[in-house]
């Protein structure tokens, strides 16, 4: 019972280990979002690129765990995307992954890269082949790859076809792709198709990866899965297997909530993170992207972004305290109730003054949430940021 | 193993049984209609009430069935309700149930009847109170309520509060209703709240239509629930208390999909109208509303709504089809698979050709999809509806 | 920032609430149980009902907070009630709740009080009656009334019929209670039945009870929801309307696993406990039965049941921190974050300090758990309790 | 809307494809079953493994579709595997898949092949081993590997560990096939493990067996996903991949309920089906063990098997009805709404006639049903099978 927090020892493995924990933020998360019956504006929401960099910057600065931003295109599109990473870097974050959008065109009514139509798939891959020409402007790493594709009414059409057709569009993007490049394919069980989606599952993401090569990965979105699915089974099985490339973050009650990273259920996103540090996978060597991917439709938008990086801090931090020993010996010995109480030591340990300090210690506030609050900043765009037009999923 | 459906008897029953089924279509499943990522915008769709009203008429003139229309207020907002009505006559239809909205202005971020701010719950409720004024004017019977309101995070609001207000809200409504109208209350599950919804479930409708009295009713969307429920239960225990008010038919495979009904389990939705049969509750002087509420985001609108009007004929014809008195012997002895093949005997049965020949009975074409595509009607709006402002969600 | 539970007078506020909290944990969870592929056997499980409540009268010694157990019959049928409540009473713990089980015999393959035949149904009631009369000899006061009734295909037997049945047996059970006597009627959503279950929902247990009368309540067991319902909503829901009743507490990942409550989602049962403690209920005044309804298939039974009773202190102790005038202040000015953040500081506290401080000043073992494994009770029973019948599900 | 099925050189091919469909029974299907509840015992229940290939061998007599059982090991264990084969011969149907059995030893509590303990671990291989050796003395050709391994409660044992001692006991497994034999591996989300199963979905399964060789296959239970799963998908996918083994059919509404194939959603297993036919898979030559997996807790056991074996040929007859051509054009012009129509219309065919016919031709009686309460063979089985122990799970 006495708190293994406040061992010394303890206390700087888990500063060694947060210390390597990088938090990439959308910069979709900055703008406005809703559902399909209202989009809620928002005062201060960027209407440029360059201003939801701006407020990323903010996040990084009151976290110093937030260092780079996720781009969507062509909701990011801009004419000289140098230009926008040398921008980026005058704010004190980086340009990360590139996320490409084939979902918003008339022509994908029926699918993007699986659609029946030669004509639209062609028009896709392009797409996804000049998101690769971004990304070597930007100096990205990822190309996050999520289609929407899939059908709403049985019979409407071919399953097999479709997924040679998906085969296809992979392999072309796969090829262009530098040496130092990654394809990220993420699944997702349902929304916006209603019967089928192409890229449904792990599996089904996993099996494709597997065929590309040793540069395509899965991403899990931990909003993107059946209800009752064991997220952590994935997280492991794909990390034993080599072919965990990235996490979308964000929480869910019913469906793909995309509420904050934590706010729904704190103890999944804990044994994520258990999962995560055991397979060692904090470290940067084996390039598991972390990101958020939420829509903050009704709180504030960095505030928000800004707890749910702390939610993460504080899931890994604890995930950090168990006690690897004395649960392998717990395990070994076929002890249910110790090893899970091992397990649950940790997660029941108040992280947060420990948080604190680490903050402390690298010159940050120790409440980020406060010092965003204290810092104007949020008064400051609603002042400025009036006429233009505030950028949106679709803008 | 002899078709049940060939012997003149029963088939004059089942002719009989459908004569009475009356399905009311949704004047915004004739608009432009989507999902979060993208409403994909479709020709010919109606810019005007009046346009809405004269698709459902040709909906109509096509099955025999669908004899009204329902509004969405502000969707259908016009000046002068009555001459509305009296449009609706001259194309061969009635307006029917009058559906609120209170989910799209700003004001509604954080709930309308249940909003912690008394000043939008007065605004909510003032605009049921102008739906009940709106019925007046059209003669209309049913006053259909769908609240959005809920909350996004544990704590944002209490949950026992907002039922306060909720009921608060619900009584001015009732109270304001004239004797031959009714509120009918719906229920859902999330969407497009995601932590909890005010209304989540029928048991919560109908322990507030309880306290209001005989003229609240509870709506059963047959998309509004967790995976899982058995939804004919609900349409039983509702008949039995009184309670059951009305249908918003169409179908899913995960979440409010919105699909035309029949589309995704024909089998539940027969399991539905037997025992809406065995209830007798296709009788008009029950008072169920059977109405669609579906959105046809990726197929042609009217012949969708055709297709799933003849989806209802059809699952109610082979539920007026199962041999009651076999069905109840077989239930007596306890033998659980005869009972289950009487049932499945019915639905196994083909009714098609029994509807086609109820349909030239009647004078209408045999085909009805046919029919409407040998018309031009959907040539000619597409032709006709340029310029101007599609309808939608919102517009 | 700073810990609130540090703060005397909250912590002070805390200890009070506790010390109001009585967990009542269940016979049948000492004996043996599984899942129907194998039920694994445990050395040491009790053989009779007194060895059961010897065993629930440790967890009480140890936890000062489980002073009775509830009877689960027939097995835990005697001659002479009167004297196994005096036995009870020795061991320092009292008995409570009578559940009823009319589930195993062979005629109840299709139903108890909702089965077809006339005949079984009067067993049925009959068994319901008898456990009245064995509440009069022990002197409960709760009837605790759960049925595996319900059908297996559709068809197999008439909903309606079903509950016309199930409000028969119902009326006639309430009927013969005393006046200081409740019957709790739970609800679950399927197991044993797989198409219809006549008690699926809150609702069906709700609309019963409301027509039986004030002394028929609703029981919440926190493993018989669909998936994604919301079971704090219905608590709160309950409580309003003055019918809840009970909890069966457990934890689940699928179905009903009956795993250790607490153990799934920690954040859930928090939850749950906040609206517990915002409505007052954990005042006995209001009447609420908090039992254990848990099956200990892979661990050790004591531990796990001490380890669950600490689980709810532990949410408990939490939803008391819960600053009630900060999150109403935070809900009423729609300051979404800070009204989550309010609930979350609450939830994010390390209470077990404060929990051991408690059970110290009440003259306990600050760590019950390590306490029960010195005591050498376990090796005891292992090495007492051999032969005999070990009693499980059915024994 | 001319009945497809009505023109000859439709019903033609229907035959042919109806002629290759053979259904594997399953052994234990005949047996006693129930859930953890309750056992429900049924007169004339098999004794022996010969008493259930003789009702096995009255479903293939009645239905000429069933030639094969599968037996479960070890509760078909024999003394003399070549006799039982003769006997099976004699009466007319084949041994099939052997299915081992690693879940009902006390050895087994806390897993089997991945069991912490490597000597359980190996007497779990050992026990694989066992079933080839069987499988060569019966002559089958597939190994079917359940294993209800996992664990309950997070932190319990180590999630990649278990996956690495699953590698290592598949491995030792498939070694020892023969060359004509298979390792058939299915996956099952939950129970009776509830938190984590080692070979939790299809991905899992997937992923072993094309790590173990060509010989290795996956098998999909109908009735062991998450809610919402797209199983037409799985099969599409892993016929695509040749992955695809086997099939364990049977249906759920909720959980692993192991209702009668066709039950429950009898579109879905239309869908399924559907699926098959486009990918020929048919054909014997692409080696798809089409087996039941049931338990018939409540309804009489082989008219049971009966009617589940006429719903697959059902579904099969309407698969084989789709007009490929139409379907293809519709799908390649991008026509929703047609495209579905087409495969509805051969849904919504009443088939049985067809099948009728069809089993005429073939000598058999055309209502398998009617036949078998003709015969007495279930009166002979009740007044034979008296005494001895009745099988049963775990039997």
């Amino acid at each position: 019972m006495t708190s293994t927090a406040s061992r010394p020892a303890v206390a700087d493995g888990v500063k060694q280990g947060l210390a390597q924990l990088r938090i990439e933020t959308p910069s979709w998360g900055y703008a406005n979002s809703g559902t399909r019956f209202k989009v809620f504006a928002q005062p201060g929401v960027p209407r440029s690129p360059e201003e939801k960099i701006a407020d990323a910057a903010v996040v990084h600065r009151l976290t110093g765990a937030a260092p780079s931003v996720a781009l969507h295109i062509p909701w990011d599109r801009v004419d000289d995307y140098a230009a926008l990473a040398a921008y980026a870097t005058d704010q004190g974050v980086a340009l990360g992954t590139i996320n490409a959008n084939v979902f918003q065109d008339d022509d994908y009514k029926l699918g993007s890269v699986t659609n029946p139509d030669p004509r639209v798939r062609r028009k896709a891959i392009d797409h996804l082949l000049e998101c690769v020409d971004i990304m070597d402007a930007t100096g990205s790493r990822d190309l996050k790859l999520w289609f929407s594709d899939g059908t709403n009414y049985p019979g409407q059409d071919s399953i097999r076809a479709r997924q040679d057709r998906l085969t296809e569009a992979l392999r072309e993007t796969y090829d262009r792709l530098g040496e130092s490049q990654r394809l990220i394919l993420e699944y997702k069980l349902f929304e916006p198709a209603f019967y089928t989606t192409d890229v449904p599952d792990w599996g089904t993401a996993f099996a494709h990866c597997l065929e590309l090569g040793p540069r395509a990965q899965v991403c899990i979105d931990t909003g993107h899965h059946a209800p009752g699915t064991n997220i952590e089974f994935i997280v492991a099985f794909l990390l034993r297997a080599g072919k965990l490339g990235a996490f979308d973050f964000n929480s869910r009650f019913y469906a793909d909530d995309d509420l904050m990273v934590g706010a729904a259920d704190p103890f999944q996103l804990f044994r994520i993170l258990h999962e995560i540090v055991q397979g060692g996978a904090l470290d940067p060597a084996l390039g598991i992207a972390y990101m958020l991917d939420q829509c903050h439709n009704i709180e504030t938008k960095i505030p928000a972004i800004i707890r749910s990086v702390m939610n993460v801090q504080e899931a890994t931090a604890k995930a950090l305290l168990v006690d690897a020993d004395a649960l392998a010996a717990a395990q070994r010995s076929g002890d249910v109730l110790a090893a899970n109480a091992v397990l649950m030591d940790a997660y029941n340990t108040d992280v947060r003054p420990l948080l604190a300090q680490l903050r402390e210690e690298s010159g940050l506030d120790p409440d980020p949430i406060a010092a965003y609050h204290r810092s104007g900043y949020q008064q400051q765009i609603e002042r400025d940021r009036v006429g233009g037009r505030q950028a949106g999923w679709g803008a």
